[in-house]
């Protein structure tokens, strides 16, 4: 507890911008989260007052933080389980468990337990050598090959075609697991939120838009939906943090099949980009929720503030010379009502440096506005070949 | 201009729950604000990153404090005129600027300079002794002594009935105005922003209702305005703001006389507590509007989010020997939609500690619920004559 407030004192590893907005919805509840940041330059440690500095995979760092946090919680999932086992033997309360966490750090982990769980997940199996991926191929046809640990963002995943084409990949002594190629309609997220308690929220179920797989936007609900189907993705979301023993947040990222059925892609233990949208466009944010998750304050109403939400991501785009101050500058001009989140990044081709969020009534003018506004801070809003024409 | 992030630093003198929520308005804006604060221990000291210690009346801090700022700005009133003119004369940019700022500073500057715009105000006069006072009384009546500078929150102003009463008033020195007591039907706030460009954007007119001169709630809008009576008093505000040179927010707070007049009661030219509600309930925070308007960025959407927008101020209550982390759980399980704001300080009867926002669309039904959760975290909620009941 802090003593100069009466209020928890919440830890979380990592200072990316999941802590950065975490960190203000902290503030909202009367607390100031502290922040374990690989570097001063991390977006949450140029705003966070209670920053420490020191690496997420330093044991001894991670029990200096841990001291006087009231629970520990994660930005990100590199934490090494061992270290996490290491912060509970000395007593410290972590959220989302070693156990459950694993779940979202090592892939084969996840689809075995969902496999034996009786989960929808894509057809897959793990690969050692290409014969493997050979005879995966023949029954499913072209495959993804993905590595177990430490993707993201589209990184560590392949489209392979024959067996040769995971060769390289299994050379450089990656864990591999194959998926079959899921003949998509879109793809879907569900976010929920589950307490010590075992009180569960579930927000609205969205869609998700990648490229390149990377998330560039989200529409909350998810247009055309039908009830039956956001009832039976929230469901299993709960089912998946309950049966997992899942405490914070669990984003249950989907793929909808091209005849309906729901699968289950990835997990994330932690606020995530398909839950950005909720600080404005729901009731509680997926920050908010996260904190009185892991706190086990009862959670909060997850309702929608407008019928229609878009939130699109600011990705480096092209070098337009505008520089951010500008953009923004321009932007708000254009549309008074977009709403901003910049995280402090310097500017690199690519990087997520922000989103915005737009709300309103209908979904296509919300998404174009959102689109738009995310390309005046990508690239200028000047680019037509940028990343979000 | 932060090199690491090529966004604006904006400095805020005065470390309290202002500069707390305006800190969390730039984080979103890709900012840490800068904060000065008089003691470590201030509300926005404990959150934001970029906090420096010292005291407002302190030229030399202040000069210190204002190097790298883009631009300096204001979480009080109470930084004198002269240090002001000192930061400008070295070349820091200053909003509100001090010809403005005199103005929320001195209440008979106030008085005069509103009179002389031809603005409606209460029949006023500036008092030097008991002679000025009766007469007076004579005319209008009792009346409302007010100490020109210094008071908020109900301290710097006296019920008076004669000029005896406001003897010990005038003995104690203190420069003084009587002002006739205005027949309320109520109070009214018209916030409005103002940026150097000239760009002006007015919030709804609220409803405000105070107890023992506190504001304790906050109607959005305010509940059966007629519409031209709105719209006169945005125009009012905004000629206010435009007259006096106002750069970032003004409150203009307002008497409705029973006869349907409004009148300026005062002004306020930075975030107000009558605009705590713009959090959830409009498109653009009242703290990200302040921010837009200091730095010259084209105004924010100040349209509501919901129909019915109620705030209550949480006072510290009745000790009940509840902590306050035990009445949050009880208020959030309670009311999962209830918006909170705590202020991270400690509590102390009669203290502002936070407030509370509830959204929906019948004004009766959302005030009830704001007054019953402030009152969890006031007292415990059990408390029949606490401030909220």
């Amino acid at each position: 507890m802090d003593t100069r407030t009466g209020l928890p004192v919440v830890g979380m590893v990592g200072g990316g911008q999941l802590a950065r907005m975490t960190h203000q919805a902290a503030t909202a509840l009367g607390q100031s989260l502290r922040v374990l940041a690989a570097s001063p330059d991390d977006g949450a440690a140029l705003v966070a007052a209670d920053t420490m500095i020191g690496h997420h995979t330093d044991v001894e760092a991670l029990l200096r933080f841990a001291k006087g946090c009231d629970v520990v919680t994660f930005d990100h999932e590199h934490v090494p389980e061992e270290h996490i086992r290491a912060l509970v033997a000395q007593g410290v309360t972590v959220y989302p468990g070693a156990d459950a966490l694993r779940h979202a750090q090592d892939k084969r982990v996840m689809r075995e337990r969902l496999t034996r769980l009786g989960v929808p997940v894509p057809a897959w199996r793990a690969v050692t050598d290409e014969a493997d991926v050979e005879a995966f191929l023949a029954t499913h046809g072209p495959a993804v090959a993905k590595a177990t640990t430490g993707g993201y963002d589209g990184r560590g995943v392949w489209f392979i075609g024959t067996g040769a084409d995971a060769a390289p990949l299994l050379e450089r002594g990656l864990d591999l697991i194959v998926e079959e190629r899921v003949p998509l309609r879109r793809e879907l997220s569900a976010v929920v939120a589950r307490s010590p308690w075992g009180q569960a929220a579930a927000y609205p179920v969205v869609q998700t838009v990648q490229r390149d797989g990377i998330c560039v936007e989200v529409l909350a609900p998810a247009p055309g939906l039908d009830e039956d189907q956001a009832t039976r993705a929230q469901q299993l979301a709960i089912r998946v943090a309950s049966e997992l023993d899942v405490v914070g947040l669990l984003a249950v990222e989907l793929f909808e099949r091209a005849d309906g059925e729901i699968l289950v892609n990835e997990l994330a233990m932690r606020p995530h980009n398909s839950g950005h949208w909720t600080i404005e466009g729901a009731r509680t944010s997926q920050f908010e929720q996260h904190l009185r998750a892991v706190l086990d304050y009862p959670l909060g109403d997850t309702g929608l503030t407008a019928p229609a939400v878009a939130m699109a991501n600011v990705l480096g785009g092209r070098d337009s010379g505008m520089s951010i101050d500008e953009r923004l500058h321009h932007l708000f001009a254009d549309d008074p009502a977009a709403r901003v989140h910049l995280y402090g990044k310097q500017f690199r081709p690519g990087r997520k440096l922000g989103h915005v969020t737009v709300l309103g009534t209908d979904m296509d003018e919300v998404r174009q506005r959102a689109r738009r506004a995310a390309r005046w801070l990508s690239d200028g809003g000047d680019d037509a070949s940028g990343p979000h024409d």
